[in-house]
């Protein structure tokens, strides 16, 4: 299969490539960087800094003598629409957004940075497969849907009413959303847009709804040192677990925002690739919006930070909440669409937990301590 | 009261810029002329050319004593903030957005152009407004629900479910989107927006969605030949009955997108001052997202053209659909909101179809005939 990854630079994007790569698929992937721009405004780097994509996939085909290929480009750009028809991709898997909340939240400027972003990388995306075959993939999060105070399907609901003439009837629909910053609310208006294009004209896409990622690596990234992921602990791009971890390493309190009651949907990086990989073998029908919540366990960020220290012997502190968000709430989620495909979830136990400790340790050097606490307030 | 109107020379803005001045309000108008830019690209005109804003301040302050302040700024720029700042609105009408479901299908190009200048001008405001008591009202369309088979309640639904633990739960959502354009689109992105920055900053905001507005003017626009608003009667920004009226006083047949079994919301845009009025003086509590439908009756796009045929005379002809929607649906919606606080429809009779019909038939010499038809496809 011919497989084009947007954001192939990025945390999920180079990992995702070196496995459909090790499967033996063709592999094209899209980056211009533009996360290290952000990067580099809010003063905050990867634990390890990454080779960029020249240098990766020359070290990829040294060591399984396999070719990436790869663009530099917007993926918001005019240039992406190009792209696609020259290299013909079977799938488009789509990760180049902005991917940070607190991020968006910072001003004027940050949320329409982050929407402008998201929403017309992904309407150049559906403008250029509009008249074709090619499957979308894309990634959105969890988040779109918030707390919503029932349980969770996965993008649609069925809503009975009575009509004015007394008969009921029932409707599918797309299931609301209620997103938490203004990042989530693009991934909502990327979903929008996305469902909209395959009801209109008849494209077939998966929106993936996804949980908070955890992980340092895949078995690919530890084949050698020059393949390895950018791993995030700052408190603008690293995901909960990920910052504890960092926490752990050099002695700083595990921080946890307000009651830690927030509940939430987690994944290893590992079942990111298993997820997207069921969702790019199994494509939806032509004019289709198949939506699937990709995640495989929940719980609350305070149990996570307990794990963590369990094992770490880091302590715990709750500090004041930056987000606004409920803190204790009924919390529920669908997952059986991938259960259905084969999904074998990867559980957090604690052998992963030390796996994270022992790699972030071993980098304690390149922690920026005051990068742990919060960056950015919601209010 | 002091009320900024956010897109103030349009054809709805500046009749309710004259409508709050003529009740003794203070009203500031802010438009940049985009819409012209917008006329200009798509070889299309308004019936009469309007005057631009500071004559027509200058005729209104001649005919009422009146004075009406003007900023020549994009909404969507960082100006904005400092212009509310500066004129301390207590409510701020946000009508500053492309308007055009045919322009925003047209390309890529358009698709984008509609979606960031609609998305961002109402995130200038948000961001504006976040620590002032200020309410926004903000103009959206009907056409962001679509045809869900089921009765459009307005802005929210009851969703009762099963918990995994038995109980049964209600929870009052955001009722879900279809939109058929990425105009309708970017509207459902901007309600988005609101809804979370009422529920995460306390902010109190309306959000009107509102039915398809017909009319030549107002009371205001008729009083001098030099207030008269923009009526517009091509495929690109005329609305089915400013179109087909054109049409009429041509003597062309009133071209009906397929079956027109197309039903939707439609009001007089006297009832869009009336509607605006009410919400203006019944402000929302802070914190509260308001949704209130905003129209006077439903029928059909065919029903529509029987009525101005009977009247003028012109013949219908059913024509190819350029867009892809229902033409043969079930359509309910509710305006109890409205109602409730005292609206009195001005309905769809024949002495106002007599009257759209001498007004354009007056400029009929002004008709551009080639822009009468369908100038976008959907498909």
């Amino acid at each position: 299969m011919r497989i084009m990854i947007l954001g192939g630079w990025g945390y999920l994007g180079w990992p995702t490539a070196m496995r459909f790569s090790n499967e033996g698929h063709d592999v094209c992937i899209v980056d211009n960087y533009h996360k290290m721009a952000l990067e580099k405004e809010m003063s905050v780097e990867p634990l390890v800094e990454p080779l960029n994509m020249r240098q990766r996939i020359s070290v990829w085909k040294s060591v399984t003598g396999n070719l990436v290929k790869a663009h530099v480009i917007d993926v918001g750009s005019y240039v992406v629409q190009k792209i696609i028809e020259r290299w013909e991709p079977d799938t488009i898997i789509h990760y180049a957004e902005n991917p940070s909340a607190p991020y968006s939240m910072l001003s004027n400027k940050t949320a329409i940075s982050t929407q402008r972003n998201n929403i017309e990388s992904t309407l150049q995306v559906l403008f250029a497969i509009k008249d074709t075959d090619i499957h979308l993939v894309k990634l959105g999060t969890m988040g779109e849907y918030g707390t919503p105070g029932i349980p969770i399907p996965e993008g649609w609901v069925s809503v009975t009413k009575q009509r004015g003439n007394g008969s009921v009837v029932n409707s599918k629909l797309p299931f609301p959303k209620l997103p938490g910053s203004f990042y989530h609310a693009s991934k909502v208006a990327d979903s929008t847009n996305i469902e909209m294009a395959c009801r209109l004209w008849g494209i077939k896409a998966t929106d993936l709804n996804q949980g908070i990622v955890y992980g340092t690596g895949t078995k690919e990234t530890e084949s050698h040192e020059g393949l390895h992921t950018s791993f995030h602990y700052d408190g603008v791009f690293g995901t909960a677990l990920n910052r504890f971890v960092a926490q752990a390493a050099v002695g700083h309190p595990l921080t946890v925002y307000g009651s830690g009651g927030q509940t939430r949907c987690w994944l290893n990086i590992e079942d990111t690739l298993q997820c997207v990989s069921l969702a790019v073998n199994n494509p939806p029908q032509p004019g289709e919006f198949r939506v699937m919540n990709q995640f495989s366990e929940i719980f609350s960020v305070s149990d996570l930070a307990v794990k963590v220290a369990r094992i770490t012997g880091a302590k715990m502190e709750h500090i004041a909440n930056p987000r606004v968000e409920e803190e204790s709430h009924f919390y529920q989620a669908s997952n059986t669409n991938f259960l259905m495909l084969g999904l074998e979830p990867k559980l957090l136990d604690d052998a992963v937990i030390e796996g994270m400790f022992k790699y972030v340790s071993k980098h304690k050097n390149n922690i920026n301590e005051k990068k742990l606490q919060p960056l950015v307030q919601w209010k």
